[in-house]
This record gives structure tokens, sequence and C-alpha cells, in this order.
């Protein structure tokens, strides 16, 4: 498996364009389109949250009730939840003008939405954008790159990743790209995902590899804990590869789960360390734990702490609010077995040994904290499992993001 | 019932100090004594928190395992957490000296901490402390007040609260002091409360009140959803009113629960008002909910969202976030008939009518959120309970507060 360059036209027979339908702000790029040239499977997964946007709402219905899929458009700027009846009339017209442009059928195409809550989408707008990107789409990394432009709101980059691997004696190309920081954006549905890859495989094992991953991937991420109302990841493969079609859990199908892990690991990093205000990305992995599940919990519940992101954010060693997060998470250990460690590019220390203060030094601490990347491993001599998860600091800049007055 | 004027000295037969033993910052006062001049039933509530600091665990033990106790001596700015078997011995001794000083037998001195976690306390200080509480201990609101000052930590405000009731034919009294923000404090523990009545209860009652009661009061606040190591709140009643002894749920025993929900909502409001940066009051009742613990969950869930937060520190109206909050609580509703209303000094508006906006004025509605305390109903539409949650914004200082550099 190799990391590459490029998103969502890496792979073969993928086109994309990303333009600028003027939805909200003038000029800027708010319309992408993802496109097979021929039928690819279809899998998917979508917020949990109860309120659900409309085009969220179509999509699960879709991806369940269909094998394949030919194509998704998304915007940005207004995320279409909580906008009713009208709300769904806008969403289909979106897919149809799409169909319609691109000659196949409505219930191929996909939609998704992310931006203000409450705001009804300017179909006129819309569906003329849809019209100018199925007529700019195009395969390569130009139009990959525009499309991961198209989806950004908050993003201060885009967020694109790739690998090529081997299934069946053919190299298979995986790419994606995402925009969002996991939780978190002012009005704003927050996470996007659109991967593609030209594997053959069938849609069941597509969809169980996809709903698999996520669990330590992108639910491994937090910026603030706000599970929006419009968080979806599709992925689509085409079969274009040539590799004989992947029907059972094999050697092909283990690595495909591979590269889809390091494309989607690479994404839920990128945004991560690109939530609001974040001057660094924050990663905490729980070793030795009881269970796999035990070791997600503890290492989100040190993630997504106010207090560790504020003291991440001073360059504060402060393990007594790690211990503290671990401690409330629901999931019960010995404290006084626990050991700390924090690394970075600037060095590594233990920060607690048995569950108090180990004899490190507070200046070095510090430093090790002053990197864009920090991470923290707790250890809880327990068991055999361990987990990631990925998060940033609280900075006054989330404050400001997200005070903001709106109008 | 009547809501007076006073603390943890209101109610008859209890005497308090506060004293400066000077064991973080000179001159500050941080050593508290409460102390009934006879054996008074005891109840406490304690930290869910799986790391527990060493008074914690022993309050916990006595409380449980005796029906009396005489006092409890509380200190600030270390919270005797994650400090292993010397953390242990330290806590004992304190107890040990409070009560030497004081002529009971050590069992009967409960103690709390709050303040940094990881520090041991300097046994010295603190046995001296103690012993100088004890010789100035005394009646009267001064001495209480003082009692509320030792404990407080990044509090702004000391927090006393006191109510008189009728029971037996008896007039009761019932006051208290608390501090913290319900979850949040640099390196410190968050919320210690203390009780005192002259009631005259059976233990069990009195244990069963206090824990009922947390469910709708304490329990109910939030700022940064970070459960402390520390959290204690304890309550002793003296009989010294002389009403018959309350040994069933009659009339009585509905008086000394309805005063002590006047207290302790009093208290957990202050706490909420005073979080850490805070400058609103933010609450939020869920009504017209399937179930009271549904109605808590979603309550909370919107007071502990960073997104409404932020967004209520900016005087920004954003209900997408308020219904975005109360979809990803875990718990399930109607999207689609929930109304949102919003209320302060300066007014009352509807923001949202059956899951979609409302026709109000954003000006209007900035300028009810321009207040210091603000009220957000959400109206579900399906059942007949209804809770009330209590936070406040999330603001610049916060994060100054919590991100400063420690040493």
């Amino acid at each position: 498996m190799k990391m590459i360059d490029g998103g969502v036209t890496a792979a073969k027979g993928y086109e994309a364009a990303g333009i600028a339908a003027n939805l909200r702000k003038p000029g800027k790029l708010d319309i992408a389109l993802v496109y097979s040239q021929v039928p690819a499977k279809v899998a998917g997964t979508f917020t949990t949250n109860v309120v659900k946007a409309a085009p969220v709402k179509r999509d699960i219905a879709l991806v369940k009730g269909q094998e394949c899929a030919r194509a998704i458009v998304l915007n940005s700027g207004i995320a279409n939840a909580c906008t009713g009846a009208e709300g769904i009339a806008a969403n289909e017209a979106m897919a149809e003008a799409a169909a319609e442009a691109l000659g196949v059928p409505a219930c191929e195409v996909l939609t998704a939405s992310t931006g203000v809550i409450g705001m009804q989408l300017p179909v006129e707008k819309i569906c003329a954008g849809v019209k100018l990107a199925a007529g700019e789409k195009a395969c390569g990394p130009e139009a990959g790159l525009l499309a991961a432009k198209a989806i950004m709101t908050t993003d201060t980059i885009p967020k694109e990743a790739a690998v090529t691997f081997t299934a069946g004696g053919k190299t298979v190309t995986l790419g994606g790209m995402s925009k969002g920081s996991g939780m978190i954006h002012p009005n704003m549905a927050t996470m996007l995902g659109v991967l593609t890859t030209d594997l053959n495989i069938s849609k069941e094992l597509l969809q169980e590899a996809l709903s698999e991953d996520v669990k330590s991937s992108f639910n491994m991420i937090s910026v603030d804990r706000d599970t929006s109302t419009n968080d979806s990841l599709v992925v689509f493969a085409n079969g274009l590869a040539g590799n004989p079609e992947i029907t059972e859990k094999d050697a092909d199908y283990e690595a495909f789960v591979e590269a889809l892990h390091a494309v989607t690991v690479a994404l839920a990093k990128k945004m991560a360390g690109d939530g609001e205000g974040a001057t660094k990305l924050l990663e905490v992995t729980a070793v030795h734990v009881a269970s796999l599940e035990k070791a997600r919990v503890l290492a989100k519940a040190v993630i997504t702490s106010n207090l560790v992101k504020a003291a991440v954010f001073g360059n504060d060693a402060n393990w007594g609010r790690i211990l503290c997060a671990m401690g409330y998470s629901g999931e019960s250990f010995d404290p006084e077995v626990v050991d700390i460690t924090i690394e970075s590019a600037a060095g590594r220390t233990m920060l607690v040994q048995n569950g108090m203060a180990a004899d490190y030094s507070e200046d070095f601490a510090t430093e090790i904290f002053k990197q864009e990347a920090v991470t923290v491993v707790v250890d809880l001599k327990e068991g055999e499992a361990q987990a990631t998860a990925w998060g940033c600091d609280l900075t006054y800049d989330y404050v400001k993001i997200n005070g903001d007055y709106r109008s």
C-alpha cells in the first residue's frame, strides 16, 4: 500500500467539478460534483443526530435501497436542515437537475449540504450551479481539488488523501475528500466525506468495511462534541480496476480495509487538526485496555474535555485534567496503575506513573506541548486493546469564530 | 417557606470558621470549618468520577457507615487527589487535628478539599490551620460567610442560601454554602457544598431527600462537562428545631423537600452563573416531554453544547445549534413539532415553531440575549414532564483562565 497525491479523481473513471454558484458568498466555490463514468457500488454512513437534514434523509434511503449510484452533488453555505417540506423539495430539485445534466436517473444521484441551519436553498441558483458543474466535470487532480475546495466552510485547508494497493493482482486506487472538523462549525453541519475507488467489490462488503472503519477513524475525532445534523460519508466503488469482485473477507478484502483506513485516518487527522481556532493536533491513545470499546471511550473522553483542550492551548502539561476526563468517561479503571506519557517532535516524557506525578521537568513538558502535533498515551495496564482519538486545542479563536454575531 | 439571608450558620446550633492557613496563596482564606454543637444526622452525595480524591473516599465510607457526624473541615487550594498513600494519610491527619481541637471522635469529622490535583497537602500548615479554625468558630452570619469564602477557588462570589419553613409546628431553618460551577476549575476539583439544618429527621430520609434532590439541582448544572474528582455535598441535621423526628414521607417531609430544593437550586444557579469567564446565566427548560429523565437529558444537552454556549456569548439567537444539541443528546423526538422560545428581562420571543424558523426579529432576539440571565424553553409537545438545567456562556475568559500556563 502506498500513499499518493490526489483525492476523489485519483481512482479510474471518476470525474469531479467545483464551481461558484454564489449561494451565499460571492465568488466562493460552493457546489461540488463527483461522478463515476460507470455505475458504482455505493455505501455510506450518516449522522446519528435525531435532527437530520433533507439531503441526509434522502441519501440514507437511497443507499439502503439500491446497490449502485452514479454521482453525488454537494453544496456549501446552506445545510438545508430544519427546512421542512420546502427543503425536501429543494433537495429533490438539486438531485434532479444533476441527473438531467448527467443523463442518469435521479435515484442514482446523491446529495449533501453543509452550512447554515434553517435557511432554504436558493433553488434556481442551485440548479444553475449544478448544471454548470456537470458541464465542467473532468478527470485529474485539479478537478478533484476544486471539488474539495467547494465543500469547505470554515475549514482553512482542503482535505484530500489517496492510496494505491493491490487486489486480485491489480493495482487499485482509493481516494477521498472531506470537510469539517468532526463535529463543529458555526451554524453549519460538520462532516462531509466522499471516497472513490476503482475496486471491484460487492456492495455488502463495501458497506461493512465503511461502517466498521468509521468506528476508528471519523468517529474518533472531536473538536467540541457537537454532532451535526448533516454528517455524511459516502464511498463509490466502480470496479474499473478490473480485479475479480471481492465477495468474501479474503486477503484482497483485508488489503482494501487497510487502504480505507489509511485514507480515512489521514482525512480525520486533517479535520481534527483544522478544528476551528485550533493551533495544534492532539492525539490521544489509550493502551493496554481491557476492551476496544473501553479504549475508545477513554481516548475520546480526553480528546473532548474542554479543560484538557484549554491546557493544551496553554502548553500546560496538566495531567490532572487528563485523569479527571478518563474518570468521568463512564468507564471504570484503577487510577492507581495508570501511566501517562506525552510526546511530540520536541521529545517525550512520562507525566504520571501509577496514578501519581512522575518526576518530570515542567519546562521540558511545556516544550513538548509547544508543537503542532502532540501525542498523549495513557496506559491502563489491564488488557491488550488500544484506541486512538484525535482532537485539537481550545483557543480564543474558537470562541471568536463561534461567538460572533451571525447576521 | 421563606428565603432568608445567611448560610451554614443560619440554623440553630451551628458554628463556622474561615481562616487563612497560607496553604498556597498568602492571605487567602483557605480552611473552613462547619460544626454542630450536638451530633447531627449526616447524608451526602459525592462525585461519580472513577478518580476520587482522598477526602471523598473517606467521606463516602463514613457517611455510609454511621448515622451522625459533628463537623466538616474543608480546604481550598489543593484537592488532595491523585496523591496516593501520602494523600490518604494527610487527609486523616486533617480530620484528626480537627477532632482533637473540637473534642469529638475523628470518625465524626468529615473532610473536603478543592484545588490543584496531584499536589500533596502541607500537613503541618493544615493541622495548624485546622486548630486555628476550631478556636475561632462561632455562630452568626459573619462566621458563616468566612467559611463560604474559605472554600472559594476561582469563584468570583461566595455562595450562600437559606430558608425557613414549618415542620411539626416548629420553625425550621436550612442553610448552605457552596463553591464551584458544577464542573470546572483549572486544575481544581469543582463542587463543594455544605448544608445545615436544625430539622429533626431520620438519617435515611435525610439521605433520600438529598440524593433525590441533586438530580434536579446540582446535577443539572454544567459549565464544561468536566465532572471533577472532588465533588462533595453534605447535609447535617441536628434536630435542634425541636420538631418530632420525621420518619415517614408525610407533609413535614414534603415541606423539607421543598425547602431543600429552594436552597440547592439557589446555590446551583449561583454556581452556573459564576462559571469561569461567564457573563450570563443560561437556563434551559424542556417542557411537555414524554419522561422526566428524557427532559433532563435534553435540557442538559443544550446547556453543555459548546456551540450553544458560544452563541449565547455572542448574543446570537442560534436556534439551529439548540436543535442540533437536542438531536445528539441520545434521546429521540420529533424535530418537526418542536417549539423554541427565549426570554429574559428584555422580553420574550418564539424562535422556532414546529421545527422551523418562526417569524421573529433578529434584532429583538439579540436584545433578549444581551441580559445577565437568559431562559430558553424547548417544547416537545409529547408528554407532561419537564426539567430545567443551568449553565453559562462560553467566553474568551474561559479559555484564558483555563489555558494559562500553570507554573
